[in-house]
């Protein structure tokens, strides 16, 4: 059993402010946060504390009607990870023949694809899936009633939680989303009213990369937050006096 | 139009560790961060730079295939919101005919949940809609290829960040999820291929509470972290040699 004092329950004063160097904290994980499947330091465990605070991280993410509805598998047998490599492997394959070779372009597209490297399941200390179960205090769920997915988007803010807390901590993250959800099921003996949501390999790391790997890799670039942003109805980029230029 | 210079592009050397603080203010926010609801400030208005950091730092959010497949539509019109919350006074009402009645518990039940306050579309300073595009950058969108709705899960990862952002700014954020989103793409104009994940109610606060609202109401209690972990396999807690109790 993982255990540690959540200090934290104690600790904050209801309406506490951030000092400057705070926030600093905050954003430093943010923008600093990568998916990694490079930088593993093979062998390197993680410490049980350590472990304890990111999965407490992910513990006290938004839920809706407070349904706390994730699970956490740690995975760290080896024969149980191999099976899931096998099924990235298999996926993988699959992804590949989805590519057009129409052009050069193309071409060039699909060997920059197939150079990159997407997992590092064997290579990290520990493996995470992360699940949904939409039974958990359930049939009713408040504020689940209109939008049924919206116990999928609780787990969701739990990972970036977990990921956030994992970079703070100095240990790195990778999500491997090329796998079989059928597959996860089988290895993990995963139940049918629950639902894998990511599968993440944790581990000390090399060093966290300056830019996200597709970025730097040519694959796709940042776009400006502008282009995201509209004003009172989809496709308005007229501020209506909400934000001005700074 | 939104705009700031993100430092922070800047700002870190790629491998750079965490200070206590630094780490402290990440879980700052991480667990005094709440669903608002009743405590908004009105007429209080976010200023631009803090708009922008919020809506950075939820841009910077992990993407599959660095996609950055989101939205988010600013919404200051209060006739716009006023039609949102009759969205949501409609779903309100049928979610309290889904409430059975079977017992005095139910009963109790029924009348804790009509006394909640669970929306501030009014109140608050700023709404705002998350979406997804489903299309950017695709049809190929790297990882995306086994498992399509790793698209939304990036969108939620984003919200997660612009939460957590929000909270150390001091700002408050509740997600209205009690609402139509066939309403919702009528108001916004949001296009068929474009999803509303979230809507959220953004502004300043007199306090953040001290635990989440349904925590403090009896709603539901918070779950202990080891009850939603486990080892290996679904269902095995037995650490395996992972984690020994501390």
């Amino acid at each position: 059993m993982i255990s540690g004092h959540n200090k934290y329950d104690d600790y904050f004063s209801p309406s506490c402010s951030f000092s400057n160097i705070e926030k600093e904290g905050l954003y430093k994980a943010i923008f600093s946060r990568r998916d990694v499947r490079s930088q593993f330091i093979a062998d390197k465990d993680l410490p049980d504390d350590v472990l304890f605070r990111i999965l407490n991280a992910a513990h006290h993410a938004p839920s809706v009607g407070f349904s706390q509805p994730w699970n956490f598998i740690l995975i760290k047998n080896k024969s149980i990870r191999m099976q899931v490599k096998e099924s990235f492997l298999k996926e993988y394959r699959k992804s590949i023949s989805l590519l057009e070779e129409n052009n050069d372009d193309d071409k060039q597209r699909k060997e920059k694809y197939m150079s990159l490297k997407l997992e590092g399941i064997m290579e990290s200390a520990l493996n995470i899936c992360v699940t949904y179960d939409h039974t958990r205090f359930g049939p009713f769920v408040l504020g689940r009633t209109s939008i049924a997915e919206t116990g999928v988007y609780s787990v969701c803010c739990a990972i970036q939680n977990l990921w956030l807390a994992a970079r703070a901590e100095g240990v790195g993250v990778g999500w491997v989303s090329i796998l079989s959800n059928e597959d996860l099921r089988k290895i993990l003996a995963v139940p049918n009213h629950i639902r894998p949501i990511a599968y993440l390999c944790l581990g000390y790391v090399n060093e966290f990369s300056d830019k996200p790997d597709l970025e730097s890799a040519g694959w796709l670039p940042r776009l400006e937050v502008n282009k995201v942003i509209c004003y009172d109805k989809w496709g308005s980029n007229d501020p209506s006096g909400i934000c001005t230029a700074i």
